[in-house]
């Protein structure tokens, strides 16, 4: 392994060309930076950190964890209707880290800045004797006043969700060895899926003014329509077959409603669960097909029931399934 | 020890009463925050991680982890004349983190939050197998294109440093047992100023229109200055007699130059030092006389030598002193 490279050095070499397009970065050799929405703007901070061995498996190629550093906080802005500008990174690095490994880590944050359109704006670097650790703030933009809480859904408004839900936590599974699928397309599209994340950045913003409430599907479909609920303090219904499965996810949960369920919890989605009204179905159709990306209905906000469950899941029958959370545990250990 | 606390939890009981007072941190419960500098100022970032055994004791009371995360952080927008607003928080614990230490930690947040007036964005919390680090980002506001940036000294300009320099770093040494100091006032002095940074908050802000260039001495005087010099590709030049020290500083290096050398460059200071034309130091005087706090006039930018050395120290017969990094480097190990 090559020689480990002196801070001050790694910053000049391989991220003070990230933050080129960004004047208010100074070269990143100030003690700090200056962030400017533009008029009529809002800024909108979001902070996310992943950690080897508990968010990505610690042997991913460094462009992988950069760009999933990077891309579950856009997604978090992006539920909320907001434009990426800028991000902070605090790196932790073990001490045995090579110039190979920050060349590629940087090469993967400098194309996922030109594929989303922000740059870096300061940060800071230490050795660990742990686990590699990425700490990133990030910073994006939305009208005044218009970011989409959690909190805005009210009685009848639908749900919807966007593209496919659980294609990477059967990617995960595999990866892991959880899940036995042959070599081939799917098995490809659905590691893929795991691997790097999509953050509906492009998306996100265009629900401004129609979704009442939004949030990212990070920890699970349940989980964070769950959190939609909670702070709007009601309830949802949603129907089992209406949550949109991709083609490879389909196949793979044939004949396994266990399986099939479980996708509902697993997480690591980063697609947009939204609330908004009846009222604005043709625009969301509007949406959907102009930016090229599925939005589908999948039920209804309700009245919290009693027994304090916020997410009912429902077959087509109206029979209400459990889902229950044991593959999710299992499926989470990246060892 | 104590039950580990769930992570849902954990944000509830302890970290959601600390952004009570920011409206736009949606009571921690939203994907992302707003946050709104007043109309006519800049927003000024910065991010500073602290990771245990690399920038503080893993020993140390969490009260003081919590303060000192916070504290590194606002030393860099105070150097930078702005006033603090906010700070996101990424916290990686590890997993036999107990209620007791989560309490003190959050008691030390709310204690610096009330001194110092800002409050909590947002933030993530992971388990770790790895050393407990904390990852802070820091928000305060400054008027528009007034932030005191490090490149801005000139030719002539004096340089000031606030309050004084090395207590941390005999602090440091005495804890670490490099350093023998009988118990007493002076020995508690030092620690005490290791153990617990004292940010120039207030100060900072009233430098803003007569600093042309200031920096935080967080890696060292010598450095950090260095760091102003590299900014302002100019070189700099400081009476070793005139850097202050505190008594208990002043008499724990008596009859001992080598060390006393290696204050300049010990780190772990937190003051301000800074650039300013001779135009202005009365006004310099002045803020240091209505602030309480002792500022130093040590030198003065001079340009660059062709031998590239920036920062350049002299005796009161204008010898050339040199200052080795040998103790800093044997001090600097946390174990």
């Amino acid at each position: 392994m090559a020689q480990p490279v002196d801070e001050f050095d790694l910053i000049a070499r391989f991220f003070k060309p990230l933050a080129r397009d960004m004047p208010g970065a100074f070269g990143l050799r100030d003690d700090a930076a200056v962030l400017r929405p533009e008029p009529g703007f809002d800024l909108v901070v979001s902070a996310d950190a992943i950690v080897a061995g508990v968010h990505f498996f610690t042997h991913s190629p460094p462009e992988y964890i950069a760009r999933r550093g990077l891309r579950v906080n856009l997604s978090d802005i992006a539920a909320k209707g907001a434009v990426p500008l800028a991000y902070t990174l605090t790196l932790q690095l073990p001490s045995e880290t090579d110039e190979a490994w920050l060349s590629g880590f940087a090469n993967g944050l400098s194309d996922d800045q030109q594929e989303f359109g922000l740059g870096l704006l300061g940060g800071d670097t230490t050795r660990t004797d742990g686990p590699l650790s990425l700490s990133i703030n990030i910073f994006g933009q939305v009208t005044e006043n218009n970011i989409i809480i959690r909190s805005g859904a009210r009685v009848g408004h639908d749900v919807y969700v966007t593209g496919t839900i659980g294609d990477a936590y059967l990617g995960l599974a595999v990866e892991q060895g959880a899940l036995e699928l042959p070599e081939g397309q799917d098995r490809m599209a659905l590691v893929d899926r795991y691997c790097l994340p999509q953050p509906r950045v492009f998306l996100g913003p265009k629900l401004v003014g129609y979704a009442s409430a939004a949030a990212d599907v990070s920890d699970g479909l349940i989980a964070d329509l769950g959190h939609i609920c909670e702070a709007s303090v009601l309830g949802a219904e949603i129907g089992f077959s209406s949550v949109p499965l991709s083609a490879a996810g389909r196949r793979t949960v044939t004949d396994n409603q266990p399986l099939h369920l479980s996708l509902l919890s697993g997480g690591d989605d980063y697609e947009i669960v939204f609330t908004a009204p009846e009222t604005v179905r043709d625009a969301i159709e509007a949406i959907s097909r102009d930016s090229g990306v599925p939005i589908t209905r999948i039920g209804r906000m309700i009245e919290r029931n009693s027994a304090g469950q916020s997410v009912v899941i429902r077959d087509d029958t109206g029979n209400q399934l459990e889902v229950g959370n044991g593959g999710y545990q299992h499926f989470r250990r990246y060892e």
